[in-house]
């Protein structure tokens, strides 16, 4: 059994999905830098997993401090959970479980030890809260899955992008458990590739018929073959519902639209940010143009050639069917219903 | 200067498209079977490309008959075009060009070598309607192309992808040497990426200032960077409009209609096939997995992974704002439009 993250007796150990899905890879993590370079770096991705990640990498700050308590030792950990904070920028989930960090360093106890304790007490209790809102987004979105149904997934939302179970894909795997899921159809998703090597993998592992096409194939695919419902993920949903997901996931809504699929968006409540008002405000990472010109060793394009690479894109909340929450599903208009949903 | 077909004192010459953008190597030609082969596996592409290609190959298969004349030099001939024409499926011209031979077969010189002068001229002749039909393609296309344009453009149809000049990709250059071209992004075309690696390199010769996107972002660079105009060639265009291109076009199309972008298709009369009532009839390629799940020598999937692979799509002629041809500009109502164009 496969974990995207684990706490091991004062180490965080990832499993490097960047060698996915050829080798079965973990690193071990002690210095809180080396595990935000990990998090910039991919080892671990997934808007879930990289805030469960980015909690453990603050009790790793706690454990490595000089300071052994007080007000020096707040301090300390305040840059260290402002560098974390800063591994990544789009996805909530990092901020989130680190402002909830944040908390325990303001008003737990003030000597380091102690404080590790606490620290680690809340970093395990955010991974235990990440599997239980996706076992139970996997059930919310049951009843919306019709009976043999095909699904067409972007991107990677499972096991690895969470600390257990996924999202969106929790949904297909709930729904495959529940005899509802005939096939899965899963965006290779350029330029990462993260539908074809990571949620493959996870769809192999666990017995699930699922089939691979190019980004560009959706469209045609939803004509062809006909597609009952599509699902994502997504790394911070604004509070009118506009979606900030994986680069791609835009298009796909949009192509859904073109033939009346529903499109859902699996969000987890620690994912939706309240204080944006839309996804205009949501900031995207722009990511090295070698991620598109470089795939394994081969170079695909010209040298020098320019290009744009933005990691994300925003799903406008038009275009989303649903938000199926750990609390329930959330139907438009979204600011109304998000509004309820956190009152 | 470079050209993607050439005839060379009895042999074809083709530039190897699979070696670019790295190595430019060409391959000669003498056994039409070789030259079937190598438009099977992608040496030369692109819809106008291939139907040269394949005139060619007829010529070859003339000078390297067994029979002398006759009618047993017209059987085995015969028989060669119906072997070259089996090449690739989906793109029309090639079953144009080789029909356009045959008509020589059939009633040019019965004696094997001035029927292969004949042959010759035929397919030179085509070869140069090719590059006539470009370059008006792209004198037609001017008047629709705004000041300071920016393009949107997928896959190859540049001069790689036909005797020289290109379609699509030969408007932009008409575009940008009539100085209404300010940036063309290029879809990096899944899954043999020929956007990438051959129109990226084809704008740097030309120095035409680009920027490679993933398939997946186009809709979201349509809405935060903005786009004029789509360009796009074509493999088959039906009687009422609907056109064959490579896979991710349809999406393309799809996302261009969201934002109120007008997409172009660049359609040489040779490619339009009205005896297609419609794009159901067209018949689509399927390729090999191993396009999408190997890239360069890396393998991105799963071992054993399922993967649909099509290679084009049918682009309702509904998405279409107009057929540029050589001829003129085709608007809707498609079927009335090209009905004129013929007549």
């Amino acid at each position: 059994m496969y974990r995207s993250i684990k706490w091991d007796n004062g180490k965080v150990v990832l499993l490097d999905q960047r060698a996915l899905p050829h080798r079965v890879e973990y690193i071990a993590y002690t210095d809180y830098r080396q595990l935000a370079r990990a998090i910039t770096d991919m080892v671990v991705r997934g808007a879930p997993a990289i805030g469960d990640a980015g909690a453990y990498g603050v009790v790793l700050a706690c454990l490595g401090a000089q300071s052994t308590g007080g007000a020096s030792l707040r301090d300390e950990l305040e840059d260290a959970c402002t560098f974390l904070d800063a591994a990544r920028p789009t996805a909530v989930n990092l901020s989130w479980a680190i402002r909830r960090m944040r908390a325990i360093i303001k008003d737990g106890p003030s000597e380091k030890g102690p404080l590790a304790s606490a620290l680690l007490e809340e970093a395990n209790a955010i991974l235990a809260e990440d599997i239980a809102t996706n076992v139970a987004i996997g059930r919310n979105a049951l009843p919306l899955v019709p009976l043999g149904a095909k699904f067409l997934h972007h991107c990677n939302t499972g096991a690895l992008a969470t600390a257990d179970y996924g999202t969106a894909l929790g949904i297909i795997r709930t729904a495959f458990e529940a005899g509802r899921c005939a096939h899965a159809y899963l965006d290779e998703t350029r330029p990462r590739l993260q539908g074809a090597s990571l949620s493959a993998w996870e769809l192999k592992e666990l017995g699930i018929p699922h089939t691979v096409i190019v980004d560009g194939a959706s469209g045609y695919l939803m004509k062809k073959i006909g597609i009952d419902l599509c699902v994502v993920g997504c790394d911070r949903v604004a509070a009118n519902g506009d979606t900030a997901n994986k680069i791609g996931t835009y298009n796909l809504a949009i192509a859904a639209r073109a033939h009346g699929v529903p499109f859902y968006v699996a969000a987890p409540s620690s994912t939706i940010d309240m204080t944006m008002p839309s996804g205009e405000e949501i900031e995207i990472e722009e990511r090295t143009p070698s991620e598109i010109t470089t795939i394994g060793g081969t170079v695909i394009a010209p040298e020098g050639t320019s290009v744009w690479n933005p990691a994300f894109d925003v799903t406008p909340a038009d275009y989303i069917t649903a938000l199926v929450t750990e609390k329930g599903v959330v139907y438009p208009p979204f600011t109304e219903g998000l509004k309820k949903l956190f009152s």
